[in-house]
């Protein structure tokens, strides 16, 4: 039995992992020894109901004080070094990476000391962690599986493969890739979070809309597949999951349906493929070229491709104004603009980053001078 | 330098085999060091001027008595016995086998002898040479490479899959893809011969219209890539090559330009891509379900996949229809009526293929059995 933590248990890659765990080949592989939350114990309750998790930790508990020291056989925790603790004594084999932001990095430099396989779905902890973290991997020989739908499939291509292949991203275009430009800047938030093909987190739906989880995933794919070159395309229907090239003309596509629990559950069981689903009968497969004047932060992301500092203050940057937008304190199209002039601003700021201290002052810096700018 | 040897080389493939070999990184890593033809000695020769082939060796040329012992440096051979001795001493490390038709089955078990790698663009010796050849390939620990493109294309998409895979080959549907089912029995030579996609011999451009060539395909890929669930699909601009599909409902697609080059130089330069093209645009890509109403030959291979001798019948009894179907002897459906009828006959003789003179006998056999049916 393979032993399996899981940063972000409740999120939405956290609950499909959980579905592919809970089946019976899976049950017979794996066993699944604990997990993070955030802060929705009442969830995490019924996971470890389910599940006899050994031992959960909570990020952000409002009343820490009212938390059980138990719950069933599960033991509580609320410091961040004890989790360490319970890891470096259970030691389990895999980690997967679901926390949700910024926040993931700590979590995949956690998972490095513990870990022989780190399945991350987490894209900052690459975005931000960048060649950093890929170092540390590499220093441990320790298996990166991507489980981002993209990535996996990239990855999944390249398999076998000894030469040098670049890449093609594919793009779902977003909730409003329909939206006539002119309206992008008074839609709602209700129109926005209704994505046509995937189902996600808030973030990423509304990531989706602007693209910059398509820069996010572009950055990514740098830093995982060794700094190839990149392109995006739209396939509306997300059944091309990604697109790899070669310099005699050949192309490799892989193509499946959108269910992130086919990635996850191929992150967990590779070289293997142990989960059993129905083929989907082929369909027609339409692209679209990507219009960067519906898309400015993807171009911007393409701007910005190699350089570590502003990559992180790309992603920390985008979290807040998310968040903003969610909370209704700007517009949807306020997202690229301001995205861009802090860029700008942050561009100038004279920072190198040579070690994680380097990724967590930017990631600071970058808020704040988006705060200034709000308060402007 | 690694030493090339081709069969069949005034024919589609091996022309373009010579295209490939003409480029200049090509040049640098291979010597073309001789070839076989059936009699086509005036394009030979040129050939000989612009590679300095050291010997050639010639199939049926009309007037023996009137070849040249030498044309330049190169030694011409009309003696198969005589050809063997060349090839034992020289040792091509790379033989292609670019003969059409059952012929070609005699120059792969030659090739078997005296190379490390068989490039195999000839369908019949895997469709009629089956287990026989794949066991004495496997013994002799030799590369077998397939030149075709949608075998190639599955060949490449294989590459570093762990898992049990499942093929579809794709198809153009050939010349008349677009003719009306009632007026098929009428269709004339040239019509037929008419490929929309691909460049190709007259036997191939025919067996692609009836989609018998894509029987062939499908029997071939059943030795060749270990007796496979094979499924065959309609992609008429024929961008897609193959497919092949997993378990968990993932699929990769090969993608490229309908250029044998790229497949050829494939074979020669494996696990290397040496070649170097334009990458063609992302187009969209359609897919329409084989009506087996039309094509009632591929039903057939189907029908028969896995019987070895009704695979040689199903190619010699082909072979000899689509000659008389040039020769205006036949109309273009009896070309699947006739294949029927004598596949039927066929599967009452009692015959076992235990080895490669069973091969020959049925062969002969089925050859006997259609001039029977023709003279009635």
């Amino acid at each position: 039995m393979k032993k399996i933590f899981i940063f972000g248990i409740t999120g939405s890659i956290g609950t499909q992992t959980l579905e592919v765990l809970n089946r019976e080949n899976f049950k017979r592989e794996f066993k699944l020894i604990g997990g993070t939350i955030n802060s929705n114990f009442k969830k995490a309750k019924k996971i470890i109901e389910k599940y006899n998790l050994e031992f959960l930790y909570i990020n952000d508990y409002k009343e820490k004080g009212s938390l059980p020291q138990k719950y069933r056989n599960c033991n509580i925790i609320t410091n961040y070094q004890k989790l360490e603790e319970y890891l470096e004594f259970e030691k389990p084999e895999i980690s997967l990476i679901a926390t949700s932001g910024f926040a993931g990095l700590k979590n995949t430099l956690t998972s490095i000391k513990f870990s022989k396989r780190l399945c991350i779905a987490n894209k900052e902890s690459l975005v931000s962690g960048g060649d950093i973290v890929i170092k540390k991997i590499k220093e441990k020989n320790i298996e990166l599986l991507p489980v981002d739908s993209e990535h996996s499939a990239i990855f999944q291509l390249l398999e076998g493969e000894k030469s040098p292949s670049n890449l093609i991203i594919t793009a779902s275009g977003g909730s409003l890739r329909n939206t006539p430009i002119e309206e992008l800047k008074n839609v709602t938030i209700e129109k926005v979070l209704n994505h046509p093909v995937w189902n996600m987190g808030k973030r990423i739906t509304v990531d989706s809309a602007t693209m910059v989880n398509k820069g996010l995933e572009v950055i990514e794919a740098y830093y995982l597949f060794d700094k190839p070159k990149i392109d995006v395309i739209i396939n509306e229907n997300s059944h091309i999951h990604s697109i790899i090239y070669f310099e005699d003309g050949t192309m490799k596509l892989h193509y499946g349906k959108p269910d992130m629990k086919i990635p996850i559950a191929y992150s967990l069981t590779y070289p293997k493929r142990s989960y059993k689903d129905e083929m989907i009968p082929l369909k027609n497969i339409e692209f679209k070229k990507v219009d960067y004047q519906r898309y400015p932060s993807l171009k911007l992301a393409f701007e910005i491709l190699g350089n570590q500092k502003l990559h992180i203050a790309y992603n920390s940057i985008d979290e807040e104004l998310v968040e903003l937008f969610l909370n209704k304190k700007i517009k949807f199209t306020d997202i690229s603009n301001i995205l861009k002039k802090c860029i700008l601003e942050i561009d100038k700021i004279n920072i190198k980053i040579n070690d994680i201290e380097d990724i967590y002052e930017t990631d600071k810096i970058s808020r704040n001078i988006l705060k200034q700018y709000i308060n402007n």
